[in-house]
């Protein structure tokens, strides 16, 4: 038995940007790293349904190069679990079947003869236990060199999701795991009803299982373009007698990736192969494909609300409102959503909510910063707050947590006031070293080596004033950085 | 002509708290001090309206004690003519009939022959010259010792004004003004379209224009308590013998004041005086009696939007959306309005607006700061942004105008830290007095009298880093202050 699970490995899929739930996410912080739902984020808890179950080390995040420093740091409080997590890059986002196929193409070198487990990132599973039992069902398919994908018996004519169709003949039934028949899209409403009332009808759940072998023939089979491409990926990553060209290696991987058609593993494989199970789930599950979709993960007050944060409601049905530390007021609402951030909010009805892509579309448009950045950016030092910028200053809190150690750093453009408000600071500057301690200040120039570190026990919170005519984040020189950012 | 308006008074009514425009208006911002139609702010607008009609000494503002700092400074920026402008402060809200009383006493006593026009401050009239014209007939019915208001002729069947039928028998019409049949208090929809299609009903926009002798009679004969008390505090205030004991006298008024009971001119007077004239309004007029009479005076879109500040709206119809610095995004509203402020944002459908106030409530009651103070507070010699309030500590950005001067000044439980971050401080410490550049800061200790002045022809800002066990704004000792404030 543990030989067989060495032999399982979970595949994270998680480069979704998730516009749908800004502005609670941004660019550097898509809905996987949310905790809109549970005790803690999405990817987070992805991977605590999965610990266990297989070895960490076997527990790999497939995601863009982009988006990867930021998701590492993000995992750093799972503690030791965290450093053994492995990443596999795509040099850019083509949708989630060239994802898959670069994952198959890794794990089938490192681990010839494995299982894949893939799962997004991003959806909502509250109960692991019933999670795990439905996975040892669809390994079981797996082994019998099935592709096993998970359906989610529908409650509701929902028309956001996939359907998958299974043939209810009890002689293709093997184990529980039922035969599939066919995969519809996202259905009309009237559709829906028919379906719902079918009985033979389930929500496509996204999460697969298969061995890798089998996988990565099918592609071979139904895309035969990728897996070329997967294959010349392979050569250049594995088959290589060439050692210290890995640059120029790994820059050939990203032109053969960057080719390729974005095409999704169900439109790709899936609707096309043979050899389809599907497990019905027990667990309950949600994609979390917009903000409606906390209706149906998160309980609601007697008038139907979603009330979360800093609000004062008065008589409103049937709406969600989610704020921060600052203060929503919402009066009379009727099926709204109502998010507040610290420097934007959206107001929209529910049966609009999925244009807040065009929201999303627009900033980027205009050139804005809204969809990029939160005020508030998580570092693997602590956290750092922009509390406003004006023309030629910018204004911090950054706040060290006990231990941590900026890189030993120099700006070009900007020097930088730094009064500690709790906690004692390590400052280094220009070679020499002191601490300030709170209700102190320091001043670092321009073009002066400089570090900040918490030697003390407790957090350390300091104001950092920047002056200078350019206050961005990329004027930095690194010279030392204990997360490897140098 | 000139001895005529040297004897017109205006007393402009600015004791309202305006807590239906939250989070706009706030206990420290009321409405008149809102810039939310117009070039200017309310009461800055109602002053020009009127100034030059009369002569700028003969401009009262009433108002309550609490409320007289904040509006004088607020009028300031008028130049010169601010400095003209005399105050009659109320011990405490009473309501616009004590109000008024209180004005008639001071004018009678100081100007007995005199006329007074009762504005309130913080209702949008654009046309400055129709106004005045108006008004000029409505003196002449004054100086024939009527009672004279302004009824505006209704343009749809408006539940939130009071109404004037006017009696409109050719042989009671005088010089264009018109006999006052009865005041209507506010009416139902169906009331007020009979009123809309009888013709003879006007919206009492509660401008009034009489003789201060002819005033305080009918208040003799109407409120005869509030006459009683207003001719006690008339010979504390004007009839005494004795002096150097205006500090005891003002704690009487105070006392005598207070006991007063709450009640409005319309109910306590013009609804049961005999000689009520009115003038047909040839002007526009919006009491802005709430966030949803903007939509009688501000431009709208083709889709029905009013829409301020940072906001994207996406396919939103008849909603009014107000926003500042922040982005305040949209999509598919109907009928609703949103209001952003830094600390504060309002959500809800037009036909709910009025419970606003209840949100209020709600604050005061849990003891919040949303209903007091905006982030930004403006100051005499510039302003101050609160950024951060943490544990603490407490960020400032603080902006002085050329040539401003803080009041020496003490804390007790903070020491500052000031970055400036443009422009060139004078700063006093302990005696000692030295420039601080921008890019440079200096520390202020606990216990340390300090001035900050901004010495150039520039704006100086610097940004405040607070550090202490209390960080609140009434830990300061004042010792000098060019503004009248120790």
């Amino acid at each position: 038995m543990t030989q067989l699970l060495n032999n399982i490995h979970a595949v994270i899929l998680a480069g979704g940007s998730g516009t749908r739930f800004w502005p609670l996410s941004r660019e550097t912080c898509p809905k996987q790293m949310l905790q809109i739902v549970g005790e803690d984020t999405l990817i987070r808890q992805t991977i605590k349904r999965i610990n266990g179950f297989v070895p960490p080390e076997n527990i790999w995040i497939v995601t863009t190069e982009d988006k990867a420093q930021d998701i590492k740091f993000h995992l750093e409080s799972l503690g030791p679990l965290a450093k053994k997590i492995q990443f596999i890059k795509e040099p850019l986002g083509r949708n989630t079947a060239p994802a898959i196929g670069l994952a198959a193409i890794y794990l089938n070198n490192l681990s010839p003869e494995s299982i894949m487990v893939v799962m997004p990132s991003d959806h909502a599973i509250p109960d692991h236990e019933k999670f795990l039992n439905d996975l040892k069902l669809a390994i079981e398919g797996a082994k019998e060199d099935y592709l096993v994908t998970f359906g989610v018996k529908p409650n509701r004519p929902e028309t956001g999701y996939g359907y998958i169709k299974i043939d209810n003949d009890p002689r293709v039934k093997l184990n529980g795991l039922h035969k599939v028949e066919c995969f519809a899209e996202k259905p009309t409403i009237e559709k829906a009803k028919t379906y719902l009332s079918d009985g033979n009808y389930f929500w496509n759940s996204g999460i697969f299982v298969w061995k890798t072998s089998r996988i990565l023939s099918e592609i071979e089979k139904h895309l035969p373009s990728l897996y070329q491409t997967l294959k010349e990926i392979e050569s250049l990553l594995f088959i290589t007698d060439k050692p210290n060209k890995s640059n120029k290696r790994s820059a050939l991987c990203a032109l053969c990736y960057a080719s390729l058609e974005s095409i999704s593993i169900d439109y790709g494989i899936m609707e096309r192969s043979a050899d389809v199970l599907m497990v019905p789930a027990t667990f309950q599950w949600s994609d979390l494909g917009s903000w409606t979709a906390l209706d149906e993960v998160i309980e609601k007050d007697d008038s139907g609300n979603i009330l979360k944060g800093n609000t004062i409601d008065i008589g409103s049905q049937n709406s969600i409102v989610f704020s921060g530390e600052r203060l929503v007021a919402t009066i009379g609402l009727k099926d709204m959503v109502v998010v507040d951030t610290p420097d934007a909010t959206l107001v929209t009805t529910k049966d609009r909510v999925q244009e807040v892509r065009k929201i999303v579309d627009t900033l980027r448009q205009n050139g804005r910063e809204e969809h990029l950045l939160h005020k508030t950016v998580e570092r693997p030092w602590g956290s750092y707050t922009v509390l406003e910028k004006g023309e030629g200053y910018k204004i911090k809190r950054v706040a060290l947590n006990p231990g941590a150690k900026l890189s030993l750093q120099l700006h070009r453009k900007r020097s930088e006031h730094w009064v500690v408000v709790s906690g004692v600071a390590k400052v280094t500057r220009d070679g020499e070293t002191f601490l300030v301690h709170t209700n102190e200040s320091t001043y670092i120039p321009v073009n002066t080596k400089h570090r900040l570190e918490n030697p003390g026990e407790v957090p350390l919170q300091i104001i950092e004033v920047q002056n200078g005519d350019y206050v961005e984040e990329d004027d930095i020189e690194r010279f030392d950085d204990i997360y490897g950012r140098t």
